[in-house]
């Protein structure tokens, strides 16, 4: 994985549950927050900006998500997580993860959002992913 | 406690920890539970309808939480949750909770809400609580 | 979906987000959720009875989770859930879930795990799905 | 607040709710979350060692916890976490914690655990915090 984003996620005791690992639906929360850190680090607004109230905004609703598990994750491991964008479609973007405890790998897993414009009464249409956006998003590419 | 409203909560395994045990956050995920489902059997709406969109709207933002631990919940355990607004003022009300998995008391917990008015560019102020809701939350008393 | 269990799974306040609606992660608490009331409903312990101290027992380690989206869940919502058993592998169960608020289709999900015999030292082995078990989880196919 | 530790908090897209702000039941999460880094940075398990396994080990569960609301966390606010004992007993520990957006006070929680021994076959009996652990502590009063 040459180019992309890592984020660092610390194993917290909330993450965990009565087996005595890292619960496996805390993975999909951390997918989106290793998202989040990587639009940040471009310098993409993961939401719209209060100002924007009355306009049409793009907002990413997830279309899909996929996780598969390989060793188990436990209270204070620092897990590395690997962003990157595995697909850029027109209206779409798939993001894959990688998740390692040091050497070990821990999971993989995957997001699929669409772009959308909500106008300001909340309906959604699907829409061509903004020039200048994608021109951004392909340095996860 | 003669009046009040009885709500019942399985212990789910996401609500475990590591520690074997539901974990202490748990519980005011479930006070809410409980106060919403009590609303709910008052036909007070949790929150405002989407036509209020426009108008303010009354919200019920938290001022304060607190919960004592006598024992320990454990997975699929049934809890009973008591809920009784045990002050009502003139502009906030504050819900008990008692938690039991059968004989055995597991906790007790308390909520302070405020009656407030948000306006519809996001300002909140609060407000008496408006005399009809006052009457019907009476009968939680 | 003529045989399998059917589960209702109301959507409480925290199961919401910023953006309005249930948060996508909370679908794969649901879908265990699911999949644990269905085996309560089959007579099967979903997690080792603590006499079992010990002994090796069986445990059902996740292997691989997906979930595909298909309108929004909102707070208040009764989703139907419908399980069942979409693969009975020697070794591994693979669940099937149809999320429903009324008529509309709001999500579609899956969840794979793997049997495993967990020692006494917390070593795991999968393990074919002992006979008997394997005939009551028919019931779900 | 002269001595005691300093955490950051991002408050992160899942930790806020259909109000558009962080849920109230976080607070907990997060002052868990600042409490084990605390102890970390101060070199104190947070968990017993695996090699304890069968031996009596330390764990402090809560017996109580409190928090007052002042202001809304709103999503990627960073939030300062400030962490001191503020009452540390023969067998008890009181934490205290201020959340802070900048400048604007968010937050103000406790935290109260009990030192106990548990036996290998999980019976838990309160002790007196030992001298060693406690002069550590004393470095956050």
């Amino acid at each position: 994985m040459p180019s992309g984003y890592s984020h660092t996620q610390r194993v917290e005791f909330r993450d965990t549950d009565a087996a005595g690992i890292a619960h496996f639906s805390v993975f999909f929360v951390w997918m989106e927050q290793a998202e989040h850190a990587a639009l940040r680090d471009l310098g993409i607004r993961v939401l719209p900006t209060p100002e924007a109230a009355g306009e049409s905004v793009i907002t990413w609703p997830r279309v899909s998500a996929h996780c598969d598990y390989r060793s188990p994750a436990f209270f204070e491991d620092k897990l590395q997580v690997d962003v990157r964008i595995t697909k850029l479609g027109e209206k779409s973007v798939t993001y894959g993860f990688l998740f390692h405890a040091g050497e070990r790998m821990v999971a993989e897993g995957s997001l699929t959002t669409v772009c959308c414009l909500r106008s300001p009464d909340g309906e959604l249409a699907s829409t061509a992913i903004p020039p200048a956006l994608r021109q951004t998003l392909e340095r996860l590419c």
